[in-house]
């Protein structure tokens, strides 16, 4: 079996939300796994001088607009959160802290944060809504509310979060969603397509 | 008939050179044809405060690649221009001077010019340039040389294009290429197949 390919996305890109509704049976079909990588493209926007689509001129109207229409066309569950742009950092917090150990859990953890984002308009930058939901998805691994919150003051887990978005840019990645293929880049849920056209054949 | 769809497009941008090849025969498919608009995105980022994508780190590497991988992948004819980017406004300018008069031939030498620039890797800048290509494709109106460089410095002309990028401005035009139908707006080249999907079904 091939080597997985990497999927990158910040919990408040919408975008992202979309492609994880999609990228592991799209990467199924072609016998590959997928590993999740939670990243903030806060920090990377500070490499790149980038800014959030939604706090720029026309593009923030435009995302808005684009957003409900691809909620539409593909079915997915989606309300547009007002606490939009959110801070992921608890979240992606959450998804390392448990991925090494557990990492089916782990993805089921991040569609459910993403779920009550994007598909709920909940406000998912708080730690304690973020331990709420990791109580209610993770009861059989026996984690409670309190142990998730201690896990997100953990320096390791700090750390971790921090080393991927760092690797992140090392490879290259300035946006969300974002897959690396055996290194090969596609960026942005509207190049699923290729993606999927990249692993059929092989690359061109 | 229904309405023409509108084709905003700047001449240094090679996302703008891919959807060209496809715009028009996308269009009829679905008995519709296309109003050419090439208008300036530097004037336009001055507004959203974006900069060119290959001046963004990371983005402009991801961007390099990508144009390759896109002309691989459609058979376009695509060689990386030394110019790029390359300042669009004598080319620009020409397409306006004849657009109103002769709108086959406009879009013809406006297909010409991206030729040149991102098939054959020349620059497109230099208003000598512009006017030597106009008078290869436009031989048959009888236009020489200097009538084109005459044109360029025409008032009207220019004040045409600033006009068309205001205008584009108010309608959220952000980007390139950037279509919009009945206001639709669809941004990329990599939304052509959802524009596409929009005509068939008449929205959703």
């Amino acid at each position: 079996m091939s080597d997985p390919i990497d999927f990158y996305f910040d919990f408040a890109s919408p975008y992202g939300y979309f492609a994880s509704l999609r990228i592991d049976a799209l990467a199924a079909a072609h016998g590959r796994s997928v590993t999740w990588r939670p990243i903030l493209l806060g920090a990377i926007f500070k490499v790149t001088g980038m800014k959030p689509n939604l706090e720029q001129p026309l593009r923030g109207e435009y995302l808005t607009h684009d957003v409900g229409r691809i909620a539409r066309l593909t079915g997915a569950p989606f309300i547009f959160p007002d606490s939009a742009p959110v801070n992921g950092v608890a979240a992606s917090r959450a998804f390392y802290w448990l991925t090494d150990a557990h990492p089916e859990q782990a993805k089921l953890l991040a569609r459910a944060l993403y779920h009550a984002h994007f598909g709920e308009g909940r406000n998912i930058g708080p730690a304690d809504v973020v331990a709420e939901i990791a109580e209610q998805t993770l009861g059989s691994l026996g984690y409670d509310r309190s142990a998730v919150l201690a896990a997100l003051g953990d320096q390791t887990v700090k750390d971790r979060l921090r080393g991927e978005t760092e690797q992140a840019v090392a490879r290259g990645v300035f946006g969300s969603p974002f897959v690396l293929v055996d290194e090969e880049p596609f960026w942005g849920w509207d190049r699923l397509d290729m993606l999927d056209r990249w692993l059929s054949s092989g690359g061109w």
